[in-house]
């Protein structure tokens, strides 16, 4: 038996802000932000984890992604945890993590702040995605690979249904997981093979010139993505001006997204992006509320063919059911940070395949890609059981502070080998970037 | 010019776990708590406060309500907004209290952490509710006196539109507020002589015994209340035993709502209904998750004639505005501290108005009551011009420890005259109940 002898939590940012990367209409000046997690135990590292962890013995790495101010609110909530790990013994949390996600999530106390939603919920999701961390180095497998060689019923068993009752049963569940068993082995070789399709948000912010924008739309061609996105929704002559460019750069039929970050009125998006609609974008993302299921579906059907794609900020799996059954999205963005951790987009990606609507991950920030990469390579493996229509979001910013970092090439996430979620950021960047102690942002 | 001075936070936290008082399905165990929170200013106290407040100045108290665990997290919220509001001159955040809610609400960095739910959220609440407390005890009136002689202008100046686009404008809303203008003068004398409206809720919690259950029930209709609560959804035996129980106490046509507290699946909660309708209850009360605006509408296709009836837990108007555009609720419960304060409490009436969807606010806790009260009496002098088929939830518990606590006789609240927004606790309860210093709550 192994025990959970601490629960180590760091507040750390980046200086972002100063040079406007990630900058789009609702969020001027991020700092990016990691309220970070580490569960340490007293059992040694496993030797497959090599000899740099040897002093971090068998730990377990974790975040929630902020843009700045109020990481230490994230912190705090992180912290309101820490009774429930300190002094357990590992094993049993780790054997059956679909009952430790619902101890959490249960807490009825903690819920109140909630319910599942905002900051303590996120905060349940890095505690459950550190301890899968743990498991997966435990088993010397990247997360990925861990999940995806669970059998169908061990996935059911991590599922929290509760409030999917008229939406996905568990025994529908069953069905689809099942239904992807055959080609579990030959995916894998697949996507061994070529990677994940990966698309870029970099040429897109909206703090970035005309000329780098057309620099950048180039270079993600040539980088061989099949995707770009750009942000909109501040200015409508300048979405103009700024997809003009984006779509002679292209060329006609290459897929441009389109992004407003929860900017307009549902009245407003639909004449917004029927404005837009001569330059095709591929998708209008984040048109409104994130909290506006119904919202969406009014935008959808208004903008139609132009398909509307959310889930960044989708607070939970209730927001991405209704989504799914009112008909409000065409492709669904989980994000590895928002929700309730591992466990809780498990169902989401069982809502998305119930639905038909393929995921295409939210990621970017500090660590997100390193993070949902995984989701979506058991996705393509154990659920969904296909690539087609999918990809993950990629901006190439921040990768260099962590232990595993993306390998990202020829427009494809390359899948990560090492053992682990993907989460853990290198020792060193911590302590340089550790708020108020160091040069991090102010 | 007077200046915010200080910002100061205590984490308060009753013992009510131990009485079972506040028992329901979701909730076996709360302790009632507060993160609570006082502006100070560095201006005197207004005479009208009386000699007691001489050594307070002129300040501002506001709280946010949660169950125990994780108070400390709000706190934490809290704090992170001090820096918005300390060394600030007063007169320009109160002159302008609708700018001063967008400024708290367009923080780009905390509204991450949301958007516009949960704990960062309900810290925003705080704040726009302790800043309405200095507007009122500077004019001398209480909050819902203060509110309701406000021009119509004025009031629609309050709300932050966005979001609410496709369901209620600005102008639509100044409609509402001038079609009530007439009545103002002679609703608030009627308001003065009878009160308003209170159900109760003190018989119905499910740690009772049927004795218990019996005697509050009796008690209820003695005490004047027009209608009792009970909680249901741990147990449909349990529950077909306690209505038949309070049916036979308050006799046929006697209202008795019931309050499942997010307990049920959609078809469970549509099979469970049915098998009490035969007790014909007011309404059903938080059926499910509180996210779910496409189950409660699903749910109330599925029980009518039966109400339904949410929005203690619901985190914004964002909510509302769906709950009432798919025909989901016929109740709408307000909650003083849940969302973002007064400001968004008003936009919440005018969407019920625009509906017309009677609000009948959830109560109780700590303080609910005191807070929630000045909501509806302003909804009925200003907004909906009415008290018909509407009244405020009571518990009589842990009044005593507030500076203007309800006064509840004959089945109604009677109109607070004190300056302020009633939040305010007394400094002896503050101190004696804060945790980590007493004998509060472990």
């Amino acid at each position: 038996m192994s025990r959970i002898v601490a629960f180590e939590t760091t507040d750390i940012r980046f200086p972002t802000s100063l040079s406007l990367d990630g900058s789009d209409a609702m969020n001027p000046d991020p700092d990016y932000s990691a309220a970070y997690l580490r569960i340490v135990t007293d059992a040694p590292a496993p030797s497959s984890l090599g000899a740099s962890a040897a002093s971090d013995g068998l730990s377990g790495h974790a975040f929630v992604f902020t843009i700045g101010r109020g990481n230490d609110v994230q912190v705090a909530a992180l912290d309101a945890l820490a009774g429930h790990l300190v002094g357990r013994e590992l094993e049993p949390l780790l054997d059956d993590m679909g009952a430790t996600n619902r101890e959490l999530i249960g807490d009825s106390q903690l819920r109140w702040l909630g319910p599942e939603k905002g900051v303590m919920h996120m905060a349940i999701g890095a505690v459950v995605n550190a301890l899968w961390d743990i498991k997966a180095k435990r088993a010397g497998l990247p997360l990925w690979q861990l999940l995806s060689r669970l059998t169908s019923e061990e996935i059911v068993d991590l599922v929290d249904f509760r409030y999917l009752g008229n939406a996905l049963t568990r025994e529908e569940a069953l069905h689809i997981l099942r239904a992807a068993e055959p080609g579990r082995a030959q995916r894998e070789t697949e996507l061994l093979a070529t990677g994940y399709p990966a698309y870029t948000t970099s040429p897109g912010w909206l703090g970035y010139s005309d000329e780098k924008l057309a620099r950048l739309c180039r270079e993600a061609i040539a980088d061989g993505f099949g995707q770009i996105k750009l942000k909109v929704g501040a200015d409508l002559q300048d979405d103009i001006r700024r997809l003009r460019i984006a779509r002679e750069v292209c060329g006609d039929g290459f897929p441009i997204a389109i992004d407003a970050n929860q900017r307009w009125e549902v009245p407003e998006a639909i004449a917004w992006v029927n404005a837009l609609a001569e330059f095709e974008p591929a998708w209008i993302e984040e048109p409104t509320s994130p909290d506006d299921v119904l919202g969406h579906a009014e935008i959808a059907r208004g903008v139609a063919p132009v398909r509307v794609a959310t889930g960044e900020h989708a607070q939970n799996r209730v927001i991405f059911k209704q989504l799914l059954q009112a008909g409000a999205i065409s492709v669904m963005q989980i994000d590895a940070v928002r929700v309730g951790g591992v466990n809780e987009n498990i169902a989401n990606l069982l809502l998305a395949a119930k639905f038909g609507v393929p995921v295409c991950p939210h990621a970017g920030g500090v660590g997100l890609c390193e993070a949902v990469q995984h989701l979506s390579m058991f996705d393509f493996v154990a659920v969904a059981g296909t690539r087609e229509g999918r990809m993950i979001e990629y901006v190439d910013h921040l990768h260099e502070h962590f232990v595993v970092p993306t390998d990202v090439r020829g427009g494809a996430y390359h899948a990560p080998l090492a053992p682990g979620a993907g989460m853990e950021m290198k020792p060193e960047s911590r302590a340089q970037y550790e708020y108020g102690t160091t040069d991090a942002a102010a």
